[in-house]
């Protein structure tokens, strides 16, 4: 009964600065780094793996889309033999900044378009466990609860830690609430809080409609737009410190 | 008193095929594989390391410069520091493949502009250095004899394989006939057979010039272009099978 | 009653060369030049244009979805805001080549994977023929007989030339039979080319399923890929101009 | 006797954010439109060409090399032709958004490492100026005074206008002093003011060595990075303004 905290990382690219690297890797327990196709670069890479080894952070590869312009987050019609590819690509190269950092890779999250994706379509699913258990067994799947991408990743014999989120409203089936819909977003921070703590310590969540649903929260993604998320993801970090639920 | 035989392999992109892979494998005992950046791209290099398994051939990396239109033959003004990272990505993307293959990777050999640049600057050169060492010691690097790369090679601790070329005129300092001048290519098969006969038997190449300057030959380049290209790498190797000297 | 042949060019990319753009050029009487984001790079837009003019060929910008390793056959979820942005890019830029060399851009064909999405999704359509109309309301649009692409031109107040191919079975409905179905491809020469006839003279097509119905013919779409399909195009062409139909 | 105030603006790219563009277009007279080569892209070019027309001020094209990562300010080993057809190709996406939006394009300024290497390198001038010429010979190319790319546009008979830095040093041969030498950076706000003032008033700069020597002054370029650097950019517009030097 602990729980992962992690966020995006390493987003820059070439002279474009994005992200609050900084004030977010004393507060998370995993980093989910860019690959370089729909973020990040090689330079930047090696000072996000720098970074996160500084501040004990464990690395992880956040593969997208080769979609820089759309930053991942436009859909790509990939076939499940391309996904595996450029996912094997990606991984293979943020591991090398791993090595030659001395510090292991730890998980794969993929990223925006393609992580949505892979929570509905089987076979994208079952192309992303194939490449990351194809690079090594033991790297840990990030996958929402209960999606294809849990499922692919479970088939195979991989570990697979499920992802949550603070901030975002759950239905019934417990799959997020769209952002289009009511609902989707917590705004008000103890809402989000207790949400948190209810998905840790009870394995359940209280849907939009009312329901009691349970909910495997083995790592919650917190962001670091704005002062608000940040305020949000300090004081979640010492509330669970403070509960012995960080790990 | 063996040589290798190496190409570069996986240069097709996307929905364009380019080079000889297919008829190139059975000849060669080395495959170079573009990593993405100046050519290849994840399926093809999926697709190449897979292929060299099958004909038992070393698979190495072929990094070379971020500059897909212009092949990786334009010079670019990268600074030590990014040649080592961007080094670093494209060796750790190819020996994911590998890795996904079960086969080693067992060199790196950079490309064009960069491997151009590399025999004479030092600052780069190290930086290619670094960036191998960093990610595995051992690695064999392929430089050009007497080159700044061989130096920053062996300096780091590396394995240098020093490449020849059959078909290229040397200068008495044992350098390379620039393309530009008389004596730049050898056209007569059995003249450029002889050189590399010499080049590994005697550790000579007779130079344009006339004299009998020292070189290191571990391994030669061949290419798949044109018929010509191949009829010629095809009796090389038996040449060298024949004499022993294929290693 | 008379037809205009066009073909896809000028889908070569830096070091990488494609297509038969000296063979199809002295058949087809209008060019679709590719801009840069699919295929084509500067250099061989400039070459394209260049060859066009000098066979009296007309030249049309052939823009693409961002996806060079993809060719722009795989669909990807961009906004018609993107759409829009990004064709009138595309035709600006071979519009500059056109103007380089004193020849009148004079039409635009969507590529691929868009092409098919804008002849079903109206607000891509309409992203197309927006980009179009604000570019030059005189340049015509290829679209496919019936589609979304062609509604949304004519709404828009552009000339659009329907465009069908000699070498595909249609259905009942206009549409083409999808590839993966029995009838989607004429294999026989003969009959492909009556289908041609039967489309400029009549103004019908025979569908799969033996209606005889309505379809407006005024571009054909010829290949380049292999023998065969330059043997027919030749074939072609000479029945069209001894008929009188070429145009 | 009046002076033009340029900046670089629309160097944003997909969801990275980069530039004062909104604090810098009431100050300025003329923008330079980053082409999608080095910075922007087809969404941010729409966006800044309507901005500037908004503004009443005029559109310029920026080209670049294809160096996105390096953002254009790597040296790159491009041939005189595939610079040309590189800035023909930006030129013309550019114009068409212009062309959208009813406004002019009204100048070409080279950016970062191209415009560093047109300044002494004829051949890569020539190309840019032949780019223009056969784009628009009524547009304005932006140079160096003194430069080997006024003389090329000039010899051309395109209309050059001299761009002018307010806060840096120059040498008694016109040229700038060079980033890494003392003198290069005029931090004193006042003291950049009376040079810009000298220049157009008088056509002289006093070098870091005390020689007063002639220059052409026809434009200046303003930077909106920081406080300061808008700050001094106010300054300079009210006093142009307030001297009716403004153009």
């Amino acid at each position: 009964m602990r729980v992962d905290l992690n966020a995006d990382l390493g987003e820059s690219y070439g002279a474009w600065a994005m992200g609050a690297d900084a004030e977010l890797l004393p507060l998370i327990t995993s980093a989910n780094v860019a690959c370089g196709f729909h973020a990040g670069d090689p330079q930047v890479i090696a000072q996000t793996v720098a970074l996160a080894k500084r501040f004990g952070v464990r690395v992880g590869a956040h593969p997208g889309y080769p979609d820089r312009q759309g930053f991942g987050r436009r859909a790509m019609g990939l076939s499940p033999a391309e996904i595996r590819t450029d996912l094997l690509y990606q991984i293979g190269a943020v591991a090398a900044f791993c090595r030659a950092e001395g510090v292991p890779l730890h998980h794969v999250k993929p990223h925006g378009a393609l992580y949505n994706r892979a929570a509905v379509d089987g076979g994208a699913a079952e192309a992303i466990a194939a490449a990351i258990w194809s690079f090594d067994p033991g790297l840990i799947l990030y996958a929402p609860p209960g999606s294809q991408l849990q499922k692919a990743g479970e088939a195979r014999g991989l570990t697979v830690w499920c992802e949550v989120f603070a901030d975002r409203g759950y239905r019934a089936d417990g799959t997020l609430v769209p952002r289009d819909q009511p609902g989707a977003l917590i705004e008000d921070a103890a809402k989000a809080e207790s949400q948190v703590l209810q998905m840790i310590t009870e394995g359940t969540v209280t849907a939009v409609t009312g329901e009691r649903v349970p909910v495997r929260a083995q790592t919650i993604c917190l962001h670091g737009d704005g002062a608000h998320a940040l305020a949000f993801a300090r004081r979640l970090r010492e509330r669970l410190t403070a509960a012995g639920l960080l790990g």
